[in-house]
């Protein structure tokens, strides 16, 4: 008998994603720190769009067009741009009603390789219970795509994803096949008490402490701080609520 | 101040092994359920040496030259082969002084990525103990390679890989910097002291006991049956007391 269960699954980073590709309906990126904890706190902020893009290049083209441009490289803000990814950057009052336009190291990446294959959702632990809520109600098939370090595996990427695909299996109308996802609920489960000791000598962690990050590290590791749940329509992120799907 | 102490990493799958390969100088090639496990019943039992090779082709080259060979994919043997990769399948005493030639779905494959960039030696929980002293006494940088499962991870291999690096950097001499080898590390801990109930969801364990292999598993789980450390020298692998390195 088939089991007519929906699957929500779990993929370490984007290298891996054309193992993953083709099956979910839902894509929902995940990039802790710090990009997709500082796109909700745009949204959460009141933004009316951001658009993700890849290379440094056409970030440099929409800042000539005159707009609002973040970009990120190795943790640090790239010479030349207003903003990185830093939340703190996007709680700027200024930005209410603006489309911005966002690249970073590892999470915008995700969502533009993501893009073809499904509905493109950005997830944090920062809006967690309202996107968990959200994808029980969709009831379809969800990929938590982890934005990784470089290509690899990161742990809180992993323990957001793990959170997500347990509230989701705990409903009962979801169900894991992967030993992918059946590890980050495990990991998710010994950390969700104390993310930052839990994270204490990972090694994102360790590079965003070097920066004197640790004021970031602590907001995106707070979780349900807002009720955001930015989507892809075309090439731009909305808040959900905004959006006809 | 640069680090004197060792690096010990984990690598969840071959696939992602270009992001890891030349800076290791052993390559621990693990494969628990079962292609490792079997290689090192094998020698525990008294082979003389063992050939592993990737495709069916070349197994089936050496079968006609008279060898003894096993095949294995998806779990089952391969028509036409002996044997597959169950461990109890290289227990018998016809196969002492013997070189024996094995292909298996994940574990071979690894061993022949790893083969040009270092010392390619097998990993396993039944020579867990033996292994990691091995290691120990060797001081150089040591990647744990999991075999995986169609280039996904697996939990089995990573517990193993995360039993071999706790072990290492207990000692001082080691540290791992990667995330992977932290989320391993934590793995480890959760399942050491039920091996069986911690993999009761693995995917591959499922796959296994589909195929009535529930003794093959029992086996593989089962730390410390051997003192054997299988080292690759050419294209074969030998116990290491029979090795000049």
């Amino acid at each position: 008998m088939e089991d007519s269960r929906k699957r929500v699954e779990v993929c370490f980073s984007p290298y891996l994603y054309p193992l993953f590709k083709d099956e979910f309906d839902i894509i929902v990126v995940i990039d802790v720190l710090r990009a997709t904890s500082a796109i909700c706190a745009a949204f959460d902020n009141g933004i009316k769009s951001l658009i993700p893009v890849t290379s440094i290049e056409e970030a440099k083209e929409y800042q000539a067009k005159g707009y609002k441009v973040g970009a990120e490289r190795g943790g640090a803000i790239v010479e030349g741009f207003d903003f990185g990814n830093s939340p703190y950057s996007y709680m700027n009052p200024d930005l209410k009603g603006e489309t911005v336009v966002l690249s970073t190291t590892n999470g915008t990446k995700s969502i533009n390789i993501a893009k073809p294959d499904g509905l493109v959702v950005i997830g944090s632990l920062i809006n967690l219970d309202a996107l968990t809520e959200w994808l029980i109600q969709q009831n379809k098939n969800v990929l938590c795509l982890c934005s990784g370090w470089q290509n690899k595996f990161n742990l809180e990427d992993t323990i957001c994803a793990g959170a997500i695909s347990e509230a989701l299996v705990n409903t009962g109308d979801f169900h894991s096949i992967e030993d992918s996802s059946i590890a980050a609920k495990y990991l998710y489960i010994s950390a969700k008490d104390n993310y930052l000791g839990y994270l204490k000598s990972s090694s994102h962690r360790r590079r965003l402490i070097n920066l004197n990050l640790n004021e970031d590290i602590k907001y995106c590791l707070t979780p349900n701080q807002t009720n955001v749940i930015p989507i892809l329509k075309g090439d731009q992120l909305y808040e959900h609520k905004d959006l006809d799907l």
